[in-house]
């Protein structure tokens, strides 16, 4: 294969800001902590954070006239890149560039943007995103932190009414934030809260500009923040709980791009259904999610690079009399890294076609769909890709033996650090919800509810389904179009199925036909994503040999994965289901003479792999 | 359900033991540190152990005319228990007790014994256990240390010839330790080296008392220590590393129950076969891998309580105007934590059979094939648990979303100590593949290797394959009987199939035909383990109702995670592959109800659960 190649489709379009990244990343300093103590560690933080800024590295995302490039996909491809190295550091851009500035832009207005824009984008005023408070995490609509309009004082009262109401897990929160962005029930007029409140007294959630702290770092009055304590890890990021005792702020800190209140407390909104409304505020900060996804994929390419060539270098039993084998050259250790392999390139091509969504919807005036196909896509290969993540850091430590677990290795910091991606910027199990939510949303949209073409398309999979398993067997399973087939063919299967289980049974209990459609809900969103990734490694996987093949590991060990639900619907049959078993063995004997370039075209900066196990003192007994 | 019965089951007759353990967690101070400095943690861990030695709870399996209780038992099921608490403390006791003072008892004599033990179980003598060295981790019978015998001085020369050959990650080295049991190549009269050394000259891989520290803690010359630097986890494990720059020890101090060296240099030992000593000896170290498992199970006990409470507890979503409906209630959550749970159950009762054969076989002179069996046990089931650990400790963490990443929640330790449980006392795969072994072996043994009876046997799997899925539909699958079928058979199918495999492949490559079958070597032993594990279950689940249901959730959701195989070898068709599937949620809604309890049953001591978020101090900005 051409490394050069490979190495060109995954950087893509953004290129030179992820050769810039790595460039940064190798400088001396820059190189990921390995063991530092909590303070220390987070001051680190900072100063990188700083000096990133000064490079014009942290503003790419935001508008030409504050500062900014006005290039979201640069900067979420930069931002992928940076997870390379320390997650912390990721973690803390991502709190204050992605979050709190982004919200600002994204739910502010111009006197927002201008007067604040760029003091956040270059830290002048590091700042918070207050969303999640310790009773609500996912169900987010359901925030219980008020912000009551007061009418004769011109300002918004901000508060906490209970305990669970505290905001919590506050990135910035604990050392540096100076402001937050605040995800308030707003109440006009009158005091009533949002469960039980009388129609039209509560506006649903919105954001406001919440000063935290002075220029000394002292909080500011009504404001009481505590350090959420030792973390699993990111422990260079501070993460805090806030509560609000009635604080005061003037009434132009509402961030009003979707609502605002008049002086006399009249409150207007371009968008009228308040749930559409929350989720159309929601819906404008998914940068935050793509992010995510991007780090996941660059954290999973850092693991695999250290485990792949640990594998071509460490030998362990073999023949007698003869030298030992290489880890790599057993089935085993093939499997548990080459089949991640492919699919983290899978991954990644999926994550620069989601980048491009992203960048195009925010470059323009977007359409309601488009912004939900995102939305769709964004949440499905967030879940996915941080859920592989997870799998496959633990995978390659597993394959590191001993080694793996010192923390030179550098897995300790991969797994803690990436642990909590499955849950943050939304968890995945409701992510997963979401997007099939919008999948069938589309899926109606697409039949018009018209029951006559509903039934026409049940009909046809019916037939399909009896017919297929025979036509299948003729298919090649090494071609492209067999293998897109059988994920297209499974995906609408199972979203055609749930959406009759559901219309059949949400009329008569919709709480008992959600729960027992929730699997079926997850499967949907999971074989659309699935079948998303193998399209966009199916569209580069022909300009080399050996990501073709790579591409078919990806497709034929999912396959592979889910052989079980294909033989339970007959597309598969016993027969055709080993010889899939028996390809993924053929091609990874055709991948392991490559697994060496495969992993050096994902291009991690060597300051961002193990480090040489030196000397420590040992201490006195 | 009745939790006293439960409890009483899963604590089984070494209730008395457990309770001591629970009863000891429970003291003020006992509890699992949550963020300690690694120093303070390490002095705190070696001062629980003193404690512990004090009142005897350490020397429990050692014989009593050392200060033992002879109860072999009673002191892995103590270890289990322990594993609630802080699992820094427990791999050290490990290290020390297990490892350390276990290969004096198992691998010396009489003198060693009357030396040494009493000294080892009361940590008068700290003591490491120096088998892995930095290239030998798995293929331990490679290892590259030295120890050649000096006729003239009547001493044993410990050597590192090269670096690699270092011993690494060591427990009680780094900090604690006074002397070490060294494993190292036993060369007689010649000093030629394990690979290419001349027949006779090399006696393969024995274990030798070597002094590492003087009564200041000092290290003793000739003898390099250096601490392995910061871990994943285990901050209170002192694990080293260790070179030997030509240390000369006594001739006794070789542990020589299994050979011997003259003071002519003149070897001799009982079992001639060079890898079948090596091999007994190993053996008689089994106590390790069975407390490992254990202990994992305890872990996964832990996490499964706090996860489990907290889905309890915690409400998210549901209908409008209703409150919101518990975490779970939802049948994504019940699937992540109540197919564990049922899992966790059969794992305990399983680890209790293996206690007892463990206690069996060394409390008499147990038979080659008995000891076989005990070794396939322990391998397999040690391998299944460690996976099952840190798959349900991950599980339980995303479960626990945002909370369960603060170290409060217990998650971190849990996840960053058990950790290494995959690898240490055996590589899982490498363990399934003994265990497979020893299956093969078994197999040809009950055979003795009659080709005619080979045949039949396959032509018996042939005939019933053909037969089954007819017959199979009309099998209660919440019969126990069916679901010990469905195990049984899949495990014979395996193991036939890849005796058939390996007996033609291995003539012509035998490498390639290993590495062509690794995969069906794994799923053979896994699949064995699958087998036993319900059998234990099976063997006490008529004692209660809900007992009966959550085995059959055990049975069915294995049965579901293998539907694949089982399609693709006729044994289910596809619409009884969905059954399982429906059946399996239908257990989750039965389980639903009474899985507090379950947990409650598992006696966890409060003082190991999740701490109360309280309150940090802020730092100056």
């Amino acid at each position: 294969m051409s490394t050069n190649t490979v190495r060109e489709l995954l950087d893509g379009e953004y290129a030179e800001i992820r050769d810039r990244v790595r460039w940064w990343l190798s400088q001396p300093g820059n190189e990921p902590v390995i063991d530092l103590p909590l303070e220390e560690h987070r001051a680190k933080v900072l100063a990188w954070m700083q000096e990133l800024t000064t490079e014009g590295d942290t503003g790419r995302g935001f508008p030409a006239e504050y500062g900014g490039q006005d290039n979201v996909g640069g900067s979420v491809a930069s931002f992928g890149a940076l997870a390379f190295g320390d997650l912390s550091l990721l973690v803390k851009c991502g709190v204050q560039f992605g979050l709190f500035a982004g919200a600002i832009l994204h739910l502010g207005t111009e006197r927002h943007h201008a007067r604040y824009l760029r003091a956040a984008t270059s830290l002048e005023l590091p700042g918070c995103f207050a969303m999640t408070e310790t009773g609500h995490g996912s169900n987010v609509q359901a925030l219980d932190t008020t912000a009551t309009f007061d009418v004769d004082a011109d300002e918004f009262v901000i508060h906490t009414p209970h305990e669970e109401a505290r905001k919590d897990y506050i990135g910035n929160a604990a050392r540096d934030g100076r402001m937050a962005v605040v995800f308030a029930q707003l109440v006009c007029r009158q005091g009533i809260p949002r469960r039980g409140g009388e129609p039209g007294a509560d506006k649903g959630v919105h954001a406001f500009l919440v000063p935290l702290r002075d220029e000394h770092g002292d909080t500011l009055p009504g404001i009481r923040i505590e350090d959420c304590g030792p973390k699993l890890g990111l422990d260079g990021v501070d993460n805090g709980r806030i509560w609000f005792d009635h604080v005061r702020v003037p009434r132009e800190n509402l961030l009003d791009r979707y609502a605002s209140v008049a002086p006399d407390g009249t409150y207007t909104s371009p968008i009228e259904n308040p749930t559409k409304r929350f989720f159309t505020m929601l819906g404008t900060l998914i940068q935050g999610r793509v992010s995510v996804s991007g780090a996941s994929i660059s954290a999973t390419k850092v693991a695999l690079t250290i485990a792949i060539r640990r594998g071509l270098r460490r030998r362990q039993f073999g023949l007698p009399d003869e030298e030992e084998a290489l880890l790599l050259d057993y089935r085993t250790h093939q499997r548990r890294l080459l089949i991640p392999l492919a699919t983290t390139y899978a991954l990644s091509f999926a994550q620069d076609r989601l980048i491009a969504e992203l960048d195009a919807v925010f470059s323009s005036d977007a359409e309601d769909r488009q912004r939900r196909e995102l939305e769709t896509l964004a949440a499905g290969v967030k879940a996915v890709a941080t859920w592989h993540a997870t799998e496959t850091i633990q995978a390659c430590r597993e394959a590191c033996g001993g080694a793996g677990y010192l923390k030179a290795s550098r897995f300790a910091a991969l797994k803690a650090d990436t642990d909590v991606f499955t849950t943050f910027e939304g968890d995945n199990t409701v992510l997963l919800q979401l997007a099939a939510k919008n999948l069938l949303t589309e899926y109606k949209d697409t039949l018009g509810g018209d029951p006559l073409a509903i039934a026409q398309i049940a009909l046809g999979m019916l037939a399909e389904r009896l017919k297929l398993p025979g036509r299948d067997e003729g298919g090649d399973l090494l071609a492209r179009k067999t293998q897109l087939e059988l994920f297209r063919w499974r995906h609408e299967h199972v979203l055609g199925g749930v959406a009759r289980r559901l219309k059949k049974g949400i009329a008569e209990d919709p709480f008992g036909a959600l729960v027992d459609c929730q699997d079926h809900l997850l499967l949907a969103a999971h074989s659309w994503v699935d079948l998303v990734v193998l399209e966009a490694f199916a569209a580069v996987a022909d300009r080399d040999p050996v990501l073709d093949r790579l591409c078919s590991l990806y497709a034929l060990s999912r396959i592979e994965a889910e052989r079980g639900w294909y033989q339970e619907h007959g597309k598969l049959t016993g027969a055709r289901s080993k010889t899939v078993i028996k390809t993924v063995n053929a091609l990874l004997a055709e991948i392991r003479p490559h697994a060496g370039e495969l992993v050096d075209a994902f291009g991690v900066p060597e300051s961002c792999l193990e480090r040489e196990a030196h000397a420590h003192p040992v201490a006195a007994s």
